[in-house]
């Protein structure tokens, strides 16, 4: 008797596909790997899959499909195939890898905002010694976080550390050490305005589009920060160019764009208020997050229950 | 019977006296606060200095003074004074703000190393989406910090809530819970050999004098970085842009220089793996250092030790 697993594979294209082989041969070598053009001659023998972007329609011609992996935390792009198998469990990509990168890059972007390391770039770049008195600490800024979810809280943990105050918004309450937690949409206002520094951690749904808005920035405290590293689809750059221009906010830290990569053109790219990084805040390794999908195929088939499953209702 | 006592005052100016004396006022109205200039007509009168940089001679003639307290960390100006009182006891400028605020800023500085935070400045200065994967994690990184004192431990500590491991280098063996600890100059080999990212935290005293040098750089891990918040006396900054140039070190982060502004047609300025901030990695305000002054006051006026105290033998 052999557990001889088929895995479709669609996540970086042809080179990728070499890198996830090798990856899984020294993890699970029992389990096959097959390339998404090559599954559809044999879609009878798929037990598994692997995917960014799928081709709509081509999963549901899997008749022995068990479980969906999406390679990255957005499965966006495959909950949006029409014919989606919704009766599979679909799987979002969350490691503890991946939610340490997050809590590093936070961390970096409040502190960035803490220091003005904007200010002091652009005066490297000009040659220039620019002293000024950064006047706060961390215990004089309260950061909000934006989605309470698994990065959402090693960020919340992490920057405790520091010694930052931390609140958190959530959909349902969470009880998360030391961090004071506001839930539902009602709540908003009240977390909003309690908040020094935004972080922004929220997946990418109906509710969360356009969620960074003039509005929710005018409830901040002002002076305050926005860390931008959920969705680009949540950003409202006017608003956030004009809270920087306001001094409603005094700094933003933006990872996240819609179209990736933000145009050349963008205004927003020399603004001497906002730092620009080009979605790196968190970047499992292809080995990093082969590791938890051998390890969730090897849970799934103990019996036992798969975590981080995507809810075609809440939508994320 | 009154508690009135007197301090006379050499630090910022004379803009700098009136915002001491609005600090003070607050904190203990019975002390009063003289100018330097205007001590030399009442030497008798003056129990406690609190000095950056005095003029050598004008201490030794007041028969009354008590303690002498620096304005800042480091007291060599006051040290330098040939005819200075060594039998009064000199406190060095150490509060838990300042303490934090350096904590604050090595993190930064750490982090920028891990991400790469000048590549990114660089690229936002350009307009360009400058995509790549940042390969480690904090937990990759062994952090290395020369001189585990006040502000080196507390470091340590922030550093360590980060995830990553950090060992400490001091003269004398210290405790620090999870930071393995070298001590004395036959273990600064060993350390440097465990360490990927070296902090430089140590006081300027001739054992520190031009420390970081091609022979200290390479022996660290290579492809590593350096974080310089001690003192500029230390840095051989040939050395450590060769070193940025051959690859031993894959970044740097330097807040402090010999002589201070860097003058602006120096290389560093625009050395693509070193980011530059002008001495501002730890700035407590007055408030928070009339604070811990006003306190270590009371507690010597209560007959208690003093906390911090300079020591002329060993320079720091
Ligand atoms: N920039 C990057 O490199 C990068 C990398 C990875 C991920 N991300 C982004 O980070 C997001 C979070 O990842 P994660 O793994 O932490 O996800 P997660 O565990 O699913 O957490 C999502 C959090 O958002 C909350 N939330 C969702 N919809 C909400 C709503 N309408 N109102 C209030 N709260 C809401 C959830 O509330 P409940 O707890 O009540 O469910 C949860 O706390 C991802 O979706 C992705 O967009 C960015
Ligand atoms: N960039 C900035 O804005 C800024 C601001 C404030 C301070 N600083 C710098 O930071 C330094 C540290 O401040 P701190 O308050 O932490 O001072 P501290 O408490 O006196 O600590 C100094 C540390 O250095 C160690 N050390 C001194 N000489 C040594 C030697 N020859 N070999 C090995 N270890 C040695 C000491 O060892 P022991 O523990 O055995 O005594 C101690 O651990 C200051 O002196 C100043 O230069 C910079």
């Amino acid at each position: 008797m052999s557990n001889r697993r088929v895995m479709v594979v669609k996540s970086g294209g042809a080179a990728g596909f070499a890198e996830w082989q090798g990856c899984f041969a020294a993890l699970d070598p029992a389990l096959e790997l097959i390339y998404w053009d090559d599954a559809i001659q044999v879609p009878e023998r798929i037990d598994y899959a692997l995917l960014w972007d799928p081709e709509p329609g081509w999963l549901a011609r899997m008749p022995n499909l068990k479980v969906i992996f999406g390679s990255g935390a957005g499965v966006d792009l495959i909950a949006a195939d029409p014919d989606l198998p919704r009766h599979l469990p679909l799987v979002r990509m969350s490691t503890p890898e991946a939610t340490q990168r997050m809590g590093e890059f936070v961390c970096w972007a409040v502190l960035s905002l803490l220091k003005d390391g904007r200010r002091m770039a652009i005066a490297q770049a000009e040659r220039r010694w620019d002293y000024f008195e950064p006047p706060f600490r961390a215990q004089h800024r309260t950061v909000g976080i934006l989605g309470l979810g698994n990065m959402g809280q090693r960020c919340a943990e992490m920057l405790r550390g520091l010694g930052f105050p931390v609140i958190g918004w959530s959909r349902t309450p969470k009880a998360v050490q030391g961090v004071e937690n506001y839930a539902g949409a009602g709540a908003l206002d009240a977390f909003l305005g309690a908040t020094d520094i935004l972080v922004c951690l929220l997946p990418a749904t109906p509710e969360t589009q356009g969620i960074i808005d003039a509005a929710t920035l005018g409830r901040l405290r002002p002076g305050g920060g926005f860390v931008g590293v959920g969705r680009g689809m949540q950003h409202d750059l006017d608003a956030i160019m004009a809270a920087l221009d306001s001094g409603q906010l005094a700094g933003a830290v933006l990872d996240v764009f819609e179209p990736e990569p933000l145009p050349s053109e963008h205004p927003l790219w020399a603004h001497p208020k906002a730092i620009l990084t080009p979605h790196v805040a968190s970047l499992p390794t292809k080995a990093e997050r082969a590791g938890a999908v051998a390890a969730a195929i090897a849970a799934y088939e103990r019996g036992e229950t798969l975590p981080n499953l995507y809810d075609h209702v809440r939508g994320y």
